[in-house]
This record gives structure tokens, C-alpha cells and sequence, in this order.
């Protein structure tokens, strides 16, 4: 906002290859994402600022789905490298949470997604090994998930399918539906405290990985990029 | 509130073709519908300031009902021509809201409505196709719903039944049973935030199709007009 | 915080016997334990300031477990001598609360423990047997137990494991897994503004049997000892 502010800058939004751009807005305004329909074909590419080489992240996001009382997975936040699927967050049939890096995963019971949008943060340090979601500002408790562990380089990262081959192999009971918008990422782990000010509205610190006023989002297939005023 | 302060104004109310006059009153007032009983009868007709030619739309109210637990429809609004449901809003039986314009509807899944006020927003969008609720000041998530699609002036907009044709056959079992007040309309598409902010009694902007300070309401049946202050 | 921004005081932390130094904060810090997995060998011992010798006490600490779900007991903090069960809290299996010191408990109804974190004090004072819980800031009623009793010297107090003879005999099924921190404790009890007061955040009174900021920890097994910032 302060950028929009003060440089009145035009914003460009990458859609299926052709550049748009907003107006300056005297109101902050947000980009949102509206996945409509389950299908396997539609999905949105996250062009990071730079590579995602990490050994610990903090990855956020507003979320809202009618999808949560069904019994199915629901992708929420998939990163994939040639082999492997380096960084995945899930919303599991049981209802539980699951990251998941390149293997096995680990869970979490947290408040059920709904037609209104919840805060997700996800926050994991290869130090320490401490996972913890983070939903509306509170923090679940921490788990310890592959110690040691490095999130490796060279991969796409796509909301709206899991691919299980390199951005292939999409499965229409794995895909979202509903809209997810404010999507940041830092390769480095957020205190409680400054999350829970990103969920009141805070907009600093801006995610060094993906930061959603600037990020350049690449459509494919059925997705609604909506211009929102906060 | 604005209005009644500064101008002191005789607010007039139509019930049975008798007009009605409230004092000029100190502290804020507002009229509430309470539809006591199921039938197939009673009824409110909503005059409109201007004619409901509409590429958009926010529709608002306050509602509270003790039939939401139960299985069966509830029509919320009615907005029908000669020959369409131009633009109705219902609880289903399934429990889930629907819009419907002219045709097949959209439905969304929400908190049950409940014996204590809940304030509903419907927003449409013609350009965008974006059709979304709000629950008490919380935005759903957003559908996509006949882009392109006008709503049609010519019809008559009720509460408390369905119409089956132009103002006629009547289900009870499809009937309003509990209080209504705070309907607005705009013809255009409120903010998120503009929305939370009637939600918490703001008055502003005031509906330019219904404003329910000034609407003039034309009560059929047994339906009771309650002036409650605020 | 007061003693650490003022002193710059290197607050010293005892795991596995060997002693840890954490630099001078700008911003205040606090350990917090996590007890990643069952088992029956894990657990952290409190070396108290004073001797557990306690006509009263007020026992606090923010918990966070998604075992609260199960079927199981959850113990939450043991202080045993050598043939007594002195003073234990327990998450009973039917959900309620209990207080033990040598002998038949007092239960209490309360909100279940979850995935985030719950501000969670018990109080109780031998004159007129009056025992309470506070959840989150908010009192329970008080229940009348063992008045005239002591809290008898000469024991030690653990996190994650009931010890049924003098620290061993654990049980897997009776371990706590979540998240511990904050655990003060008083030889009085505090008012209900006054925990109010620490559940919000307040740092004084300082608790002068158990004091986190400045507490030895010894830790045994599969505990990780986190510090994160506030």
C-alpha cells in the first residue's frame, strides 16, 4: 500500500501471458483469486521473488472454501521440483492439516475452513525441526517435523492442483475450490507476534519469497482474479 | 437518522392504504416486519425509489427466524415480473442460501439463521459474475453467477411469500415466519468494508432502491409493523 | 522483561545438566517446552525458589495439547515426595479437571485444551478449602477441598510424566504431548484481577515458588526446550 501510496505505481498482473494493469488507487486495493469450479485443469503459477532455497519459511494465507465439510483432500499450497514434492500444505479428508516435504507428513487438528476467510500461516525452522500452524493469529502447538532438512531450489509453486508429476497429473478430488487471496512468504520463521498483527491487517514485513501486492501470478484455465478495496 | 434529526420529518408510513404518521422522535427509530404466523396470505410490498434495472446489486437485511432448523424452504425476497423470478434470495431446505435470477440459482453454505438478528448481504455483479454473502459483517467466498445477465424492471418486490406467478399462488410452506427489518438495496456493488460497517449500525450510504428510513411499505395479511428504537 | 531489559541479565538454562546462555534481548523472550511424542520417559523437572511447604498456592501455566480430543488423562504438573502424590493437576479421561495432594481429588467441568494456547490457573488455600480454576482469565466456580490440609516439603515437581513411586513408574498413556510454558507458581493465592492481569500478560507478582523467566529446567529425554520471542 505504502508503494501504491506513494509512487502511484501501476501494478502489472501477469493473466495468460498479457500484462494489465490497475489504476492507481487512493484505497488499498487486493488481488483475489476465485477458483470456482472442481475441476483438474485449472491452476494459478507463483512467480517467487527469489529462489526458494530454504531452510525455514513462514507461508500465509487467506483462505475460505465450502469445500472443508466434504471428505476429501483440498490442496492449499503446493511447491514441486522435478521429483519431488518439496513443500505442500493440505487440508487432509480427516480434517486434520498436513505439511508435507518430500515425504512423509505432519499434522495438525485445527477449526475446520469455511465460507469466510480464515488466516493460515505455516511456519517451519530446520534448526529447531518446530512446525506450527498459526489460524486467525493463534498459534497451534509446535511439532517437530525433519530437523535438519532443507527445502530445495529449482521447483514451481501452484495453488489450485497437486501436481503429481512436474505440473502434470492433476486430480479434480485434490483441487481447490473456493478463494484464496494475501498469499506471502518469508524464508524465515515470523514471531507469533508480528502474525498475528499480518491477520489484523498489518502489512509489514513483506514476504522476501512472495509478497501478494507485487507478486506476478500466472492463470491457467478456470480462475477469476478479482480486484478487491480492503 | 440524518434526515429525521435535521428535518424533523414526518416519516410516512402506508398499511392498508391508511397512512400513518411517527412523531419526530429523539432518539433513532426503525421499523421491523414481524410475520407471526405460516400462511399463504400475509405479506410486504417494498415500493421502490427507482426501477430495479440492474446490472448489479447489494441487497441487505436483518433477519431472525426460528424456522431455519427446521427442512423447509423460507423465501427471504421476491422480486418477480409477469413471468420470472427476476431476483429472489432464499434459505433452501438443505440449509444452504440460494440466489436466483431468472432461472437456475447459486447457493452458498452459511451459518443457520437463528432466533436472534442476523444481518444478511447478498452482492451481484454483472461484469464479473461475482455473487457472494455476508454474515454479520463476514464476506463468504465468491461465485460465479450469470455474467452478463440483467435484472428486468416491471415487477413488484415482496417479503413473506413466494410469488408462484405475478403476485399469486402463494405456498405456506414456503412462507416467512419471523422479523425482518434494515432491508436496503443499492444498485451497485458495496465494499467489503462498507458492508461490515452497516453491520455495526452505520447508515451510510443509504440504498438507492430501498432505503428503510424512507421506503414505503404496503402490508397485506397478517403481518405485524413494530417501531423499535434503536 | 523488566529484569532483563533493566539488568541485561543473561538468564541462565539448565538442560541436560549443561548450562545455556541466551543473549541480552531487546525483545522480551520466554521458553516454552515441547513435548513432541507418548512416551514414558520424557519430562522436565522445576527446581523451585522455596520449599513446596503450602497452607496455599497459586499455580499457573499456558498449555497447549491436541491429545484434549482423546480418551485419556493428561497429566499436567506432579509434585511428589517420596510415598504422596503431593499436589498433582490432571485432564482427567471423561474431560474434567482435577486436583490430587495426597489423596481423593476435586473436579472441576471446564473448556477443553486445544491446539492454541490456554491460560490455565488452579488456586487453593488450606483455611477455607477453596479451590478454583481460572481458563483463559475467567474464574470456575470454588469448590470446597481438604481445608486444614499442607502441602508437605521435600519433593520434586515434573512436567510431562506422573511418576507413580518417586520419579519413575511412568506411564505412556498419562504423558503429556503439547506445548508448556509459563509456569509460575505462588505459596498464595492471587485475586481474579489479578490473574486477569497474567493471563493477558502482566509479569508481576513474579511467582515466588516458580518463577519462568528466571526457572532451572532439567531436562530428561525427548523435551525440546524452545525460546521464542513475545
Amino acid at each position: 500500500m505504502a508503494l501504491w501510496d506513494k509512487m502511484g505505481l501501476l501494478a502489472t498482473l501477469l493473466i495468460f501471458g498479457v500484462s494489465l494493469s490497475l489504476a492507481s488507487a487512493e484505497r488499498p486495493m487486493r488481488r483475489s483469486l476465485v477458483f470456482p469450479k472442481e475441476n483438474d485443469n485449472s491452476y494459478v503459477e507463483l512467480v517467487p521473488q527469489k529462489d526458494l532455497d530454504m531452510g525455514a519459511f513462514t507461508l500465509c494465507m487467506r483462505v475460505a472454501t465450502e469445500l472443508a465439510k466434504g471428505n476429501r483432500e483440498i490442496i492449499l499450497f503446493a511447491y514441486r521440483t522435478l521429483y519431488y514434492d518439496e513443500l505442500n500444505m493440505w487440508r487432509e479428508a480427516d480434517g486434520r492439516y498436513g505439511l508435507f516435504m518430500s515425504g512423509e507428513g505432519v499434522f495438525f487438528h485445527l477449526p475446520e475452513l469455511n465460507t469466510f476467510q480464515t488466516h493460515l500461516c505455516l511456519t517451519w525452522d530446520s534448526k529447531s525441526g518446530m512446525a506450527a500452524f498459526h489460524v486467525d493469529g493463534k498459534r497451534s502447538i509446535r511439532k517437530m517435523y525433519k530437523p535438519g532438512h532443507k527445502v530445495q531450489n529449482g521447483g514451481k509453486v501452484i495453488l489450485g492442483q497437486d501436481p503429481d508429476s512436474f505440473l502434470k497429473d492433476f486430480d479434480s478430488k485434490q483441487s481447490f475450490v473456493g478463494e484464496i487471496t494475501d498469499v506471502n512468504m518469508w524464508d524465515y520463521v515470523l514471531s507469533d507476534a508480528m502474525i498475528e498483527a499480518l491477520h489484523v491487517g498489518k502489512r509489514i514485513p513483506r514476504g522476501n519469497i512472495f509478497d501478494w501486492e507485487t507478486i506476478e501470478l500466472i492463470v491457467n484455465g478456470n480462475v477469476k482474479v478479482i480486484t478487491e478495496e480492503l
